[in-house]
């Protein structure tokens, strides 16, 4: 995918739409709310590692159809064939969700996840990867894991979930799969803002163009940071930041930003 | 402790209580709003090591008599002889208490706090090392350390605490000293829920009864990828959870949640 | 600066006023909101560097004249020679900045910072690493950097931010450059307090004169395990505190401590 162009790209397991820099994923199988399944996974993890190299593209929406997110792996199409699975087939299986989280985190976009309704299972992990969530009041978020006789620990949940909301909360939903309301998910700091359902495709639209209006090769670098500084010392941090603002500071977006300053007016950022 | 044998447990300086799976530690000297000791730390610190065997367990509560959690390590019991003592013995006395919050830690059955009044000192640490807490409005915790000429660095407070509560919030706890109110524990996640002194019992023993009914084998397992995802890179944490969620994929839990589901009736786990 | 003498230190900078262990910092350019210049930053980096030595001094106030915090780094002094300057330039620059945090994350004392106002770009970051923080219903607080063409990763943002308030919340911040209000800031952990404006002044000296009445010895070791722990295994964190608490426990503070409860008075504190 070194040659992905957004313009023609046309996914088999999900609507694409890309304009103005935003590319827009939307799950797509409204009538089953959106499920994942062993070919949708596969080419989610390929379309996030495209993006690496998908200049063109400055920010990305995933969201779904017909008023839900996703209900997360299919019963029937994933967990049933899971369980006739030996062990080599489990482990590349968890790997491969794993490696959609990583693409997810690794491409340099901002990713905004526009969620309505259900958001469950690796629905809820796809929201938890995203850098931004936006959701409605009847948004209903659950690492339903432990119902289907599974850990807590998937795709990464025990590392990153707790850094969201804190180590109490998201211990009780992953041990207990409980939902979370919209209403909890905003107060706990998984949900940036709850707008109506019929507001949510415009707001997230709005927040990605904001986002592409910015400095977007600089944003790339946050996200970078924001990836890599976790588990580093604090010094180890500071040393990073420096290095990588330096970096920015070369950026004809800094002295853009500069020149606009100083004629008074509003500067125009390009990306590099 | 190899070979700890819940329904004949009998410990000297707490209650102990088994029932369906369910075991409960009282810290019953009321009189006293249940302080600690050597010897309780000492004896807290063998049971929690000892579940690590003790398969018929599959949760645990850990509660106060008489409307308070805990006082903390008794002044005329503990600090006292503290200060009369050489680095060697202080170390050794700092080491075992850590080692109870090791032990409540690496045990596999998620421990549930249900906390009524007092909760200070090495009760507020007990209840941070539990995985959830229940508390009461008139809960009063307190990392009290500080009060007494000590460092808020006890028994991993500056490790833990932050990861629940934020580190801002952790910092005004630890170098104050002051007490956190109930709401504010449920607004800032230390408790996961509140509810009133007469129902607190009942609400950590359902609680605790509904983990139990769940896939307990992987809960433990989500607990271990809690506590070791802590200080690791986000690739090392998603290949962590690939292993570790695919061994919980071997798991006749699994199998049974799938067969439950294709029937359409609830699974009924039984922790292998 | 190793004979810092919090008496005689008379800054260019900004105001310094030291009286009863507290040490105030008055960020004074108050016509233009407090900005800082690379002599300022120089100058801030200096004094924090300093207060290792300055057994004297307890605790430090930071805040700024006039009704402001700081408006960062001045865009005429600071960002238009940065977007004249070469790599090793650059690298020199940002190095210099993330000093200022480490400066203020080493030194023993709590800092507390009182923010009225206006408190973007760098002044956002001094308030970040401070250790706690007073704000006013008015304090507007922003991550500024994307706005001038800059990632979010500016002196430790990336690793800082979230520990204080969530993943989710600070990918927000860092990636837009919104303010984030004063009401916001005290629901997610940012502020520990909200206080009139015309109360902050005495509130951060109240609490300020709390802290150098408490164990201020051991304070410096909560501040230093605070740091230190971020990015330890739970049972590494176990072990530091056991060792760092043992230090306490040999200091005559903690003695002071004991005597005074079985004298049935409060304790008086000297630090060591």
């Amino acid at each position: 995918m070194s040659s992905f162009d957004p313009r023609a790209y046309a996914p088999e397991h999900f609507l694409w739409r890309f304009e103005d820099g935003v590319a827009t994923v939307t799950l797509n199988r409204p009538e089953r709310k959106n499920p994942l399944t062993f070919e949708s996974y596969a080419e989610l993890r390929g379309v996030f590692r495209g993006l690496v190299y998908a200049e063109a593209v400055k920010a990305v929406v995933v969201t779904g159809a017909g008023g839900n997110f996703s209900s997360g792996g299919d019963v029937h199409e994933i967990i049933g064939p899971l369980t006739e699975m030996d062990m080599p087939g489990l482990l590349a299986f968890t790997r491969m969700t794993g490696d959609l989280v990583k693409a997810m985190r690794v491409c340099p976009q901002p990713v905004i996840a526009a969620l309505d309704g259900v958001c469950v299972g690796a629905g809820a992990i796809m929201a938890m990867a995203s850098d931004l969530r936006l959701a409605t009041p009847r948004t209903k978020t659950a690492f339903l894991f432990t119902r289907v006789g599974l850990a807590g620990c998937d795709m990464g949940a025990c590392a990153i979930l707790p850094r969201i909301i804190g180590q109490g909360r998201a211990s009780e939903l992953l041990f207990t799969g409980r939902v979370m309301t919209a209403e909890e998910g905003e107060r706990w700091g998984f949900h940036n803002r709850l707008v109506e359902p019929d507001a949510l495709e415009q707001a997230a639209d709005t927040l990605a163009r904001e986002l592409v209006a910015g400095p977007t090769f600089a944003h790339g670098i946050t996200k970078t940071q924001l990836n890599h500084e976790w588990n580093v010392s604090l010094d180890t941090a500071i040393e990073m930041e420096a290095q990588a603002q330096a970096i920015c500071m070369r950026t004809q977006d800094f002295r853009r930003a500069f020149e606009a300053f100083a004629a008074k007016r509003a500067p125009v950022f390009e990306g590099n």
